[in-house]
């Protein structure tokens, strides 16, 4: 399977890098063709502009590759920390310009924009991966975790990709390495569980 | 009083900018100090990178001068389009850079930054206007309007700003002209009432 793995934090010792070097080595492992793509580390550039936002054409190349990626992908990793609630600037900017019309999803022809989108994404699964600082009950009770939305039903329902699964490692802030590990090993056990060995069904 | 006025949207001709233009021209009528940003106009960078992350130190002027800024602020405006049940990547990226811990927030001393947030902010109304294609019962059935529990909750209760409201101008695909200049009134009236004239309460 082709898997596309996004990754959008912007200090190399993170324990995100570390989520991602974990999905990366495991999809490898299981004969997968994985398209990494470190954000930061490529300096995608995350501000949608206003010819591009009329036209829905970018000129940008990085840009346009990863719109070729993601329309081929059959599977797509996500890996970012909770912002307020958001990804970071930067994945929110790939999700802006990546996932454009006639990419991601699009209208039937009679459609003005506010009907309903049709998703056009071929991928199955998308795993996404987030660490927080927020203990689970203040996230549900004070925050509504709105990641949770954002991701299953704005961004993977919308598109297409019905398989959905998520996992948040809390608190990072004040785990032990022992912690950190175990949470490492449940990230090879899942990506395992939903990109097994391919060819094994 | 001190108002901050915060756009994201990158098209000069979009209606975002038209309720921009009359939430400044009201808030000036009514004797307020208005602090404008158009983020894309001033080119806004908003990647959090990874030394500014760790050290919670900004070299970037215009960060530090927003910083300054939103300290200062009475009040605080935003305008932005609904993009994926999130605000667009720069405006994302203010929060992210602008809004940072000894700015806007702070945690006990003896806190590793997983308990409860001290807000710092001193301004005691925000108000959010946003548009979208999404119809008001799709927004709440399918997508569950993350904007609304990001603003009110994630953000500014985060910061100690306890007075919210927020209204969403939809469908914006379609609208007449008419309907767009009652939107624009009813911006004008929401400005009136939670920025009266200066002096007046």
């Amino acid at each position: 399977m082709k898997v596309s793995v996004i990754l959008g934090h912007p200090y190399e010792e993170s324990f995100n890098h570390a989520i991602a070097g974990m999905v990366v080595d495991t999809l490898k492992a299981n004969g997968h063709d994985v398209r990494f793509h470190d954000l930061y580390g490529e300096r995608f550039d995350p501000l949608l502009q206003g010819e591009e936002l009329v036209t829905d054409q970018s000129d940008d190349p990085l840009v346009r590759s990863h719109c070729t990626e993601i329309r081929e992908a059959d599977g797509i990793v996500i890996i970012h920390p909770n912002w307020w609630g958001q990804p970071p600037a930067i994945l929110k900017g790939w999700v802006d310009r990546v996932l454009r019309e006639k990419i991601a999803y699009e209208f039937a022809s009679d459609d003005d924009g506010s009907g309903l989108p049709i998703g056009l994404l071929k991928a199955k699964t998308a795993v996404v991966f987030n660490t927080s600082n927020t203990p689970e009950e203040r996230e549900n009770n004070v925050f509504g975790d709105p990641l949770e939305r954002i991701w299953k039903d704005c961004v993977f329902d919308f598109c297409g990709v019905t398989g959905y699964n998520r996992r948040m490692f809390r608190t990072i802030a004040g785990s032990s390495p022992k912690e950190r590990q175990g949470w490492l090993d449940e990230v090879k056990d899942t990506v395992c569980r939903y990109f097994p060995q391919d060819g094994i069904v």
